[in-house]
């Protein structure tokens, strides 16, 4: 079977909206030509909002990690102290990057499934008054943690000149970050999440305070140095080949997320999120992450009754519905579902109704429509009229 | 908003799997070349145990109607008599099209939402003993009724000489028709229902008995001279221009149903059927048809205690999910669910989910979930392990 009727409910990738999959199957263009540098200076302006930031988002030829690597490289030198929080698989990922470029770091370590606190990265950097960057991540993908990173941000910059430097790259596009507002220096992200595109694209906002520190900054570097891509930008241009049909896709993605309204967009994602903690907890699925430090991308439950991975395994084989397991230490632990970028309430209420089935098979105890029952309540009370 | 997350769900047209819609947009080849007389000989062999025939299948350009319209042109003189059952908008277009090629109609008139009984034209056939060919609808899609066409066939053949000819257009690709075994002479569909393609495809399938009838019937006829397409068929051509794109996806079509295996195509149908009838019932919401008389790919709702146009209203704006309203004099009374083709239990179990949020908004009494848990029921129940 092509299956061809799955329902990738992964966080990431995600679905590719027909228009966006349409706007990407268009004839190829010379990437030094008028065409690419209308294309790049109509997507410029757009991306900005989605970063919450007034300045400059460069887009990057790669997948996420080459964002985390860019925002390393070009804002530390060897031997500098950072602070990485490290509270899942990704906050890890940050800091090997900084561990492999010789800086000297600081983990922060959070439990998995919690969120940081505020005072942990206080305490850190009275510790380490010559920290020179703060890197976090807003939503830890592999737990389903969304953490406060405005909040970190103020807080730093209320105290010291360090960088605040995030990795949104799993809700940027679904969840509000406040950039400019909150003091965050570098937002990256990637664009097969809640961007809605295949993965190849990385974005890098980058603020001010930032754009100093890499303009001073000698450690060398070549295909991720920002300087190029910043210069090239304004002149419509890349400082290397882009990829260019992601690049159509992108357009059509912008012109989405406009046409529906970024608010919006943030608040189906959050009515997402409710309808489906709502029905893990009406289905006795033990949700791994607390309300306040929920996610409002990805959904992570540690099921008691039965096997994680017997449940992801029937519903891929019974209804095609992919979704994500554990990682690294969690592997088998639990199963994570991605509600985000071309996901809409119906698709929840689909998944619930399908996971019911599943459990069933699976022995588990509940009553039958009662996820979905209680998704529908977290939906209608979401969009009570005041 | 472009709403590209819009559930179809009416009973036809009907969505289009990607692989078909990636089937479509491929370059345009010469229609009398050698890569089309491939592409017919590919398709030929396919269609023809979709339609329970070991004869012909014979493609035209065309809607529905055209099929059906070729159907009468084909067998039948001026003044002969023939019965044609009516219990719907589309038995009614069957009557309409014998009477424009001024035959003498005897219409067998059954209530909308009622299936015709084998003896009702049995009586019709022994009244009426001249009577050249019988036509019937098998689902009447205005309706959601699925007319036994093959007891009536059986019945007939027994009877008399007379031809049987069925329109199967909301049937065909979701439904049984053992064409050749219950003696049924021609059987017509179009492209865009359980066949899962846009409209513009019409599909004739012809008996023995049909085509001696065809072969010595002088009526005037051109585009619809079947004789011409059976004979370009022959080698692998048609006999005016082919809608190429259309038979690309068609091709991918036939290799998805095989995929799939038509048995299990069939089940799955009826499964949707099950699911959606026993959550309708959950519901308080009064199905316009009974079980016996219920069709495998379209159901009919006639509520009571709120206005079937507003549901479907609420439907559309604020989920996207687009229902059918009724027809004619049913128009505003009920509203139809298109449960065929690109379609699966997945897909019942979202908008049953969305039917209830609905339901919800316009005060309808039920309880929440009942839907979908008597869905879920009914599908566990049809795939149990014996």
């Amino acid at each position: 079977m092509k299956r061809e009727w799955d329902l990738l409910h992964t966080p990431g990738p995600t679905p590719i909206p027909p228009s966006v999959e349409r706007s990407m199957n268009q004839p190829m263009i010379g990437h030094r030509g008028g065409k690419a540098k209308d294309l790049i200076d109509a997507i410029a302006p757009k991306l900005k909002p989605v970063f919450g930031t007034s300045g400059e988002v460069l887009v990057v030829t790669g997948s996420g990690t080459s964002s985390l690597e860019a925002s390393v490289v070009n804002t530390t030198k060897p031997g500098e102290k950072v602070i990485v929080v490290v509270a899942g698989a990704f906050g890890d990922r940050f800091a090997q990057i900084c561990e492999t470029y010789e800086l000297d770091v600081v983990r922060v370590e959070v439990p998995w499934g919690k969120a940081v606190e505020v005072a942990q990265v206080e305490e850190a950097l009275q510790e380490h008054r010559d920290t020179k960057a703060v890197f976090l991540t807003h939503c830890e993908t592999s737990t389903g943690v969304m953490h406060p990173v405005e909040k970190v941000a103020e807080r730093v910059k209320s105290m010291s000149s360090a960088l605040v430097i995030v990795d949104g790259v799993s809700s940027i596009g679904g969840a509000e970050v406040k950039m400019d507002q909150s003091g965050i220096d570098i937002l990256v992200s990637g664009s097969q999440k809640a961007m809605m595109l295949p993965a190849g694209l990385a974005f890098l906002a980058v603020g001010a305070q930032a754009w100093s520190v890499i303009d001073e900054n000698p450690r060398p570097r070549f295909y991720l140095d920002l300087r190029k891509y910043r210069q090239q930008l304004e002149g419509g241009q890349t400082p290397f080949t882009p990829a260019l049909s992601l690049l159509f896709g992108l357009q059509q993605v912008l012109e989405l997320l406009e046409e529906e309204g970024l608010d919006r967009v943030f608040e189906r994602h959050q009515t997402m999120k409710e309808m489906t903690r709502d029905a893990c907890r009406a289905l006795n699925l033990p949700l791994l992450v607390s309300d306040e430090d929920a996610s409002a991308t990805v959904t992570s439950i540690r099921p008691e009754s039965f096997e994680a991975e017997q449940l992801r395994k029937v519903a891929n084989e019974e209804f095609g519905l992919i979704l994500a397991g554990g990682q690294k230490h969690m592997k088998g632990e639990i199963f994570r579902i991605g509600h985000m970028g071309f996901c809409r309430p119906a698709n929840v209420l689909q998944y619930i109704g399908i996971l019911e089935i599943v459990l069933k098979r699976l022995g588990h105890e509940f009553e039958p429509g009662a996820g979905v029952a209680a998704a529908q309540a977290a939906y209608l009370e979401r969009t009570r009229e005041e």
